[in-house]
């Protein structure tokens, strides 16, 4: 038989509370700013559209799987790109990521951009590539010039959305990591990105991989 | 004729507030956390004792001043060394630093700690040199065998005594630096070094420059 009874008034911070502790038991992959929170240093890499695989490899070109990476679906290709810089400079055997995308992306570092001749380039979320330096792409069977494409990835998490109602946080906002150790980095602009594929991760590059001395790291946390 | 009165009480934070703004008053240099804040990204160096010199340039040898360093008497060298790693690896034209200390140091960003194939390379303060790598350093006239001396250089701020009063930190503190822009890094741990020949300046190396944007920082402070 059901009963009904009036519910206990509750604070706003204390429901909270409750829905945090609820999604956090429910949660199976690496929890919020605990030992499983998985951090990747990106090293630099390309995405590439269908149109440039075909230039690039021939007509019909397939990529083929090297290593599958963390997010579902996505994997490291056998495939590998020169990247030729404005200055003629050029960085061989740049890994290609799959699977493709709508739009050919050039991620680096800084120190990659820097070598490579490029007086600037912008930090941006992956996809966002108006105004951004072009490049020469080269491959075994074509070379395509991009006229926009190249970034440095804003740094950024993937979460699912029951992840993103543990932390209280939504698609588009952003978080901080602080990556504790002998250096002692705090990140203030790490990007949230939601969708139900994802697992919990958070993306850097190997500038700040290496700034934050993130492979000695002894404490890592992800916080509003 | 002098005159004597009760002071008025004040409290502590009343009495800081009042030193911090005298000692502002007095500094000619640049300013605490202002626009005048210098952080100076410093490339891969090399710091020489007498004897190493002498094996590596000649006997009684003298670096020559290429160019003075913000830091009064120090100063980048025209003479560069090549250093060996231990996969026989070398980093080319790495710089002197000047004048000589007491032992000899090679300062790496961890970018550069990886190119020369070192497994780690610890974070420490200048001349904390006991349990760092070493090296093979090599000059027009000789090669010599560093037992240790490879850092990676903890980032740190030079001041003068006014200086730290006016920050109200002393030797040995950590102070947090914010870089302010597309990135948005806060370091923890910047190490204050006071002398009375020093001007305010922070070191940082180049992954951390690299990370946090500093070429195009909108807003730089040093704080507590």
């Amino acid at each position: 038989m059901a009963t009904t009874a009036t519910p206990p008034r509750l604070t706003r911070s204390q429901v909270e509370e409750i829905v945090r502790q609820v999604v956090g038991e429910r949660l199976e992959g690496p929890r919020a700013g605990g030992p499983g929170l998985i951090v990747h240093a990106s090293a630099r890499h390309a995405h590439l559209c269908r149109e440039d695989l075909d230039r690039l490899f021939g007509p019909g070109y397939e990529l083929t799987v090297d290593r599958e990476l963390h997010q579902p679906g996505n994997f490291a290709a056998k495939e590998t790109v020169t990247l030729i810089g404005p200055r003629s400079r050029l960085i061989s055997n740049l890994r290609i990521l799959g699977p493709l995308r709508s739009r050919t992306q050039i991620e680096l570092a800084f120190t990659d951009a820097v070598s490579l001749g490029y007086e600037d380039v912008p930090i941006r979320l992956s996809g966002d590539l108006d105004g951004t330096p072009g490049a020469y792409v080269m491959g075994p069977h074509g070379v395509v010039e991009l006229g926009s494409g190249v970034i440095r990835a804003a740094m950024h998490a993937h979460m699912s959305p029951d992840e993103a109602a543990h932390f209280g946080v939504g698609k588009g906002d952003v978080m901080k990591l602080r990556v504790g150790g002998d250096a002692g980095v705090t990140f203030e602009k790490v990007h949230v990105r939601v969708d139900p594929s994802y697992r919990l991760e958070v993306h850097m590059d190997t500038d700040e991989a290496n700034a934050c001395g993130l492979r000695y790291a002894t404490e890592i946390g992800l916080f509003k």
